[in-house]
């Protein structure tokens, strides 16, 4: 049991209650297309390279954006159910977590705009080892699924706004 | 101009017209929690590391979950303008997004349930180099937004199925 982190989850708890301003963040990215579809992202002090596969005229040097989304997912469940176990005092070892997604090429190349571009299902197979009774387990399962940012960002609409700047070439 | 591109994308839309059935794929990434939220992610042949900041108890040796939810939106709009940009034969160069998302912990930490655990706004800048005439740059904006498929996927919902396998530890 990592108490050590059950006690910083309460820390943050009561700092979040008695400042809650100090909770509200703006997180940043910025990128850059350095091949046809490679991308190189800064994210603070982390690089990490986005392209596309060969067969779509990509040089395959790192996942792809919607890989990245699924990626996410996976790394966000095991983050929330670290958390949460921790939290709520459960004892859970070797956190792992399967993805999948459904999507129709069809949707993005335009073939069809009846297609949506994104995926249109995603599954994905959490697997924990723990000794606790099922009624714990349960009540970790929905608090990390009540919980998960990266879950309630799929599940739910974010507004999104997007500025285009053009200059003219020099 | 990008004229292979172009043949490129053309090519796989006949093919999406007389073999819908070969644009669907199943995409999948698998991950392992190797630390106290590092997580290691496999995409394919690609790894990724993905962590938490310090401040909230992790060691910090990659973005978090949400930040590569940016990363990725950011880098599905350049690749997604340069392959429209190919399509539309409109000449753009110099592609880049900066990324914003805007977020309050108190919902992840589950101080307060009115707040969602993901991000409440996202906003992005993208920047473009084109002499194309400016109807040319707005079709060219407006089929990319209804095309991109990790701005699909963070603007409306996806349905996530989760499944939780619990192991009795040895």
């Amino acid at each position: 049991m990592d108490t050590e982190l059950k006690r910083l989850i309460n820390d943050i708890k009561k700092q979040g209650r008695s400042d809650p301003g100090n909770c509200k963040a703006t997180l940043q990215t910025s990128s850059i297309l350095a091949g046809r579809f490679r991308s190189d992202v800064k994210i603070r002090d982390h690089e990490i390279t986005i392209d596309e596969p060969e067969a779509i005229g990509g040089s395959d040097e790192g996942p792809n954006p919607v890989e990245l989304i699924l990626a996410a997912l996976g790394s966000c469940q095991e983050i929330t159910y670290r958390a949460y176990a921790a939290a709520l005092g459960i004892s859970i070892n070797n956190i792992s977590v399967e993805m999948e997604g459904d999507i129709d090429f069809r949707g993005f190349f335009g073939v069809d705009d009846n297609i949506r571009p994104g995926f249109e299902k995603i599954r994905a197979r959490v697997k924990i080892e723990s000794d606790a009774p099922e009624s714990d387990i349960e009540r970790l399962r929905k608090t990390v699924n009540s919980h998960c940012p990266v879950l309630d960002i799929l599940s739910n609409k974010v507004s999104v706004d997007l500025d285009l700047i053009v200059a003219v070439e020099a």
